[in-house]
């Protein structure tokens, strides 16, 4: 939140005017953009392309948490989330239309902190924002993102399209967001027992930007793209791999082995999660939030991506029959289970 | 709300075993909806029209109160005025997604009872649920809809491209849904005062009709169409004709004149506005709510519309220098004022 010294309540502008003050700051870049905010609804044009067109909703409390995630940063992840599903559908995000709701606790300078963080993803990923809504809320802060993106035809990939005997590749690295999440968790619980104390998070600057500036795999499917491989399937991991690979063999009728020993971990993910006598591996699969791409590919494929580092192959699609199942580094099998992050089953939901 | 004996927790289903439950209802019609829920971002293809994009969210206490909405009616009304604004642009609605946040307070047959609204909508004006999200709040509901429509690209209508002299024309008739809600909010404070009391709502159908369950003026852009009026400008109307007029005047850069005793005013709003001591007029000026479409035409396609009973030529449009004035019925000029209704300054705001 901005300094009290320099607050303007959203109440001197009105609705009209808080639009009329963040356009000014849009710029229109797509050519498929034909009209943007200004009018009932925003004008485009992909003529032979296929559209794709994904929303995700925000809610403080639940997704949020601004004790310790700057305004500026939580617009950003907000578009990065909605960006990384459409490319998981191998397709590139074009347009965004935001939708914010909040109530009279937040003045001018923290909305413009929010979008500040927003048009900083439009530019990053080259999306136009073209539409949107804001209003107030009786309590907190509601962020709902629809990304539009298109893609050829032929190039759209689904989650349904696995196969027995394709491999399974995830981008970068897991569990990250997860931790970092445990860390802010905790100083946060230090800083309300104690004001005095300062928050210990140096050396820790990996895993907390995992968690408050997650990056969408945009690199990855303009590399897939220039290798020449389409993947068979794919998903962005927002709920965990485990749970992931679960929505994505059942929507293929297939089942799935992963490797423990293969699961992508940085160093500084394992120390963490060691700190706090997490099993670092159980962070991986379904620690959440690390936005990073979960996809198969023909066996064909294996050489044009088995030296890259950016993509791991973890495990392999199997038959219906088989489940999905881990394999532990001791070689023993264990099904695998979506424990991945339920809004549903938040501690935090008022009882 | 559903009665307690028939109460089902949201948290025995989880976020995505009440997706499936949802799903299961959901038809999948338009041509141009290739892939709907189910994967990371729906898939549509327009291939050589042009698409509108448009979005609203509606919050708990601020746009709307349970106490008096049945949440089936909620759901209707919150794909209907999405929808308003996708004919607004003279073009058809294809797709929606829907985002809704909810707290614990809300059984699964609470939300079964909204999208039953949100799908009898859907069918009614024949648009495809293509995605959305469901999460949790920590108090009350939010929804957030997305729709697409589709025209050709000849056939768009701006609200910026109105000129002087052009015709203004209404549809419908004004002001109903404002007086419904006034009725409503004062049915509830004598029950509030006194449980006992039964609310005295009858014979005001229309008007509570008119606020619970608007219909978006799809009939208008068929009708249009057959008559071959392309309108110059349009926007529909849902802060109030005055601030409505006052958009499309500044994005046009005219002025406008509009006369009072041409307001077209139902004679159920007309009584009950009275009743209220309200002056019928400014019921019909600044009331909001109506999703009545405000369109200008041309002088030459005067005769194709005036004898049309679903509009109402109300004024004309004039240079910007004139100013947006009201012509009151004695023949006195008033400046139009944007009273329409602004969420920053709803008076149910947390202090």
């Amino acid at each position: 939140m901005s300094k009290e010294e320099n607050r303007t309540e959203i109440s001197e502008l009105g609705e009209f005017g808080l639009i009329k003050h963040l356009s000014e700051f849009i710029e229109i870049k797509n050519k498929s953009s034909i009209t943007g905010v200004g009018d009932d609804a925003a004008v485009i044009e992909y003529k032979n392309k296929q559209i794709v067109v994904t929303t995700d909703m925000l809610v403080e409390g639940v997704h949020f948490d601004l004790t310790y995630t700057p305004l500026k940063h939580l617009g950003y992840k907000a578009v990065v989330i909605n960006l990384s599903d459409v490319y998981a559908m191998n397709a590139n995000p074009m347009q965004i239309t935001v939708s914010i709701a909040f109530s009279n606790r937040f003045s001018l300078e923290a909305i413009e902190d929010l979008y500040s963080g927003i048009f900083l993803a439009c530019k990053k990923y080259g999306v136009d924002l073209v539409g949107g809504d804001t209003t107030s809320s009786l309590s907190g802060l509601m962020i709902s993102i629809t990304a539009i993106g298109e893609a050829d035809k032929k190039d759209i990939v689904l989650r349904s399209t696995a196969k027995a005997n394709d491999l399974i590749c995830v981008t970068g690295d897991l569990g990250g967001a997860y931790v970092g999440l445990q860390l802010l968790e905790r100083e946060k619980t230090v800083f309300e027992a104690d004001p005095n104390m300062q928050p210990d998070l140096a050396g820790h600057d990996y895993i907390l930007e995992r968690q408050l500036k997650p990056e969408a795999r945009k690199d990855i499917i303009a590399m897939l793209k220039e290798l020449k491989v389409k993947p068979t399937s794919m998903i962005d991991i927002s709920d965990g791999l485990s749970s992931e690979l679960l929505h994505l063999c059942h929507a293929s009728e297939t089942g799935g082995r992963l490797y423990e020993e293969k699961l992508p971990i940085d160093h500084s993910t394992y120390s963490v999660a060691r700190e706090f006598n997490f099993d670092p591996s159980t962070c991986a699969l379904n620690g959440g939030e690390d936005y990073e791409l979960l996809f198969t590919i023909d066996l064909k494929d294996h050489n044009k991506v088995k030296n890259d580092p950016n993509i791991t192959i973890i495990g392999h699609i199997t038959s219906k029959e088989e489940g999905c199942n881990l394999i532990t580094k001791d070689g023993k099998q264990y099904p695998l289970t979506a424990q991945g992050w339920d809004a549903f089953l938040n501690k935090k939901e008022e009882k």
